[in-house]
């Protein structure tokens, strides 16, 4: 693998590889951007095959972070950060304080979080030797209500975009993944008055949801093809693809999954069956406005006024694909990248 | 290549690519052990024709640094910074102000100093954007007097241990190369009252050692095989190797070169032939101590009196070597490593 070749293809400033012999540390963060602020993404443990396999990784989410934290509108660049290995096997408070050390010796340019395979102990490890962490248990806490409200502000947008009203009442809403995010969407739309299509691999998740929000069941093969206005993917990435597009009977595709799209090529996919899609990584910024906040002392009141603005953000991002003729997908992007350059020129 | 399969074999701590669009910037930094304090090692610009052959030459030579640091009883780790690039192309203002950005990022984690390509001019405009820089023009100045005594004090250590006196009258030194550090180790010799026999490449040099010190002229291979007391290599590296090492008619290797060993089997093939080798990264650390010294608000009799120490180092070793009957090069390795492990302790 040429390392230069790949950051200079995206545009990359910094991958750092960490070793710790001590505790058996092989760790990589990357800090794709810091144009707008200090590289702010989580860190993920996996047993990758390979060092490559870990490089693309770390590459990708570092620069899925930078857009993110763009297009929210938060003075934040991208980064992240993965360990080689096997969760159940390396995890010990000194594999995570040799982490954390890593992470201080950047002094706030990597600012890291709990991601896959991270709990909110090794997060508490971590922050033992570093203040560059955020989604401390006792500070910002569970970040679910959050990006939850986010999520429904963002739908919200969409709705009165496709039928030039917010109101929800007798709208149709199928919700794929009743995990913490999915389900407190659910009870938004419920207030909201909306109908609720559920599914879920747990069905006790899904009866908790026909009997509080009377929504009614799918299976979970079924979701894709019902019939709704918005069709909202809460659960796994990548759900937009080959088998599902064609079959989407929805007029609007907006939901706290990340990475919907199989690639990027979906958005226009859905552009031409005028689906309107709101961009995954914009609909559940809440996540990040929310640690955010807690880099500036946290405060609820004002990570909840920022993930409502959500819905403006939504709002702009189709007013450019509207103007531009492109997808909503690109168009988020756009907005991310003007807002760098802009940056960049200060 | 993989890199943490190298991070592991031989302990290193980090390696860090630094990508800038602006500039073009494409640097590594390695940093391969802190233990004993700041990670010092000059930047190297070279056009490298792979991108792993500029991996293995910043980790061969960060690795080198620890070590010469460590002999040295400073307390410096070891570290090195590369720019791939052709130095004749690339050079400018912008570059090597990206480069300290960089550098300032490590927040004296990484201090950085003048190397194969880089210039007084480069490091001050390097100084521009950061402070962990070394060898400011206007600060230390010239390191190669305090080299060059470095080098004659460890050549009076070995000529105690293989004469049992110090006194160079009537010694014969052959010193190979005349550059800054080489004609002044030569001033040294002659002050003491030795017979120098000089080779360089440059005839107008040889003449100035011959009017000035009274030395003989040798031709450039010829040097290997003068008959002489002490070899002191102060030109290029790999000079003991398979065609050498048999050729040689001295008791004692003892020069400012870099690398003087074609590789460490060398070490030993001097042993064997009962010629004491000073170990090169040792008797020529007196550049480091003169930056050294910067850090601490630069003070040239400081600098030189840690220079005169070098000579109790070499002593030191031999007589490790002795004691263990190894090499002295593995000696000097083993004497640096215990310093670290030592310090890994506290």
């Amino acid at each position: 693998m040429q390392i230069f070749k790949r950051l200079e293809t995206d545009n990359y400033e910094q991958l750092i590889f960490c070793h710790d012999a001590a505790s058996g540390l092989r760790a990589i963060i990357c800090i794709h951007d810091t144009t707008l602020g200090p590289a702010l993404g989580g860190l993920r443990i996996w047993n990758y095959r390979s060092e490559e396999e870990a490089v693309e990784d770390v590459l990708r989410l570092a620069r899925g972070m930078t857009y993110k934290s763009a297009a929210a509108g938060l003075d934040l660049g991208g980064g992240k950060a993965v360990i080689i290995g096997d969760p159940k096997k390396i995890k010990s408070r000194e594999l995570f304080h040799a982490f954390g050390r890593y992470v201080n010796t950047l002094h706030g340019r990597y600012i890291t979080a709990q991601d896959m395979n991270t709990t909110p102990e090794d997060i508490n490890w971590i922050h033992e030797v570093t203040d560059y962490v955020v989604g401390i248990p006792e500070k910002s806490g569970d970040p679910s209500p959050i990006t939850a409200f986010g999520v429904f502000r963002g739908i919200l947008a969409a709705v009165n975009e496709v039928f030039g009203s917010e109101d929800l009442n007798g709208r149709v809403v199928a919700v794929q993944g009743l995990g913490a995010v999915g389900y407190k969407l659910c009870q938004h739309l419920h207030e909201a008055g909306a109908e609720i299509i559920v599914t879920d691999i747990d069905p006790v998740r899904v009866q908790a949801a026909v009997q509080k929000f009377g929504a009614a069941a799918a299976a979970p093969e079924e979701i894709y093809s019902v019939a709704c206005d918005v069709f909202a993917p809460c659960a796994m990435g990548a759900v937009i693809n080959e088998q599902t597009v064609d079959e989407l009977k929805c007029r609007i595709v907006a939901g706290s999954a990340n990475n919907q799209l199989a690639d990027g090529s979906f958005g226009d996919r859905l552009m031409e069956r005028e689906i309107l899609y709101v961009p995954d990584y914009v609909i559940n910024s809440g996540g990040v406005i929310n640690v955010y906040e807690e880099l500036r002392g946290y405060n609820r009141d004002n990570a909840m006024e920022k993930a409502a603005a959500i819905y403006d953000s939504v709002a702009k991002i189709i007013e450019i694909a509207k103007r531009d003729n492109i997808s909503t997908s690109r168009a988020a992007d756009q907005m991310a990248e003007e807002r760098i350059q802009a940056g960049k020129q200060k």
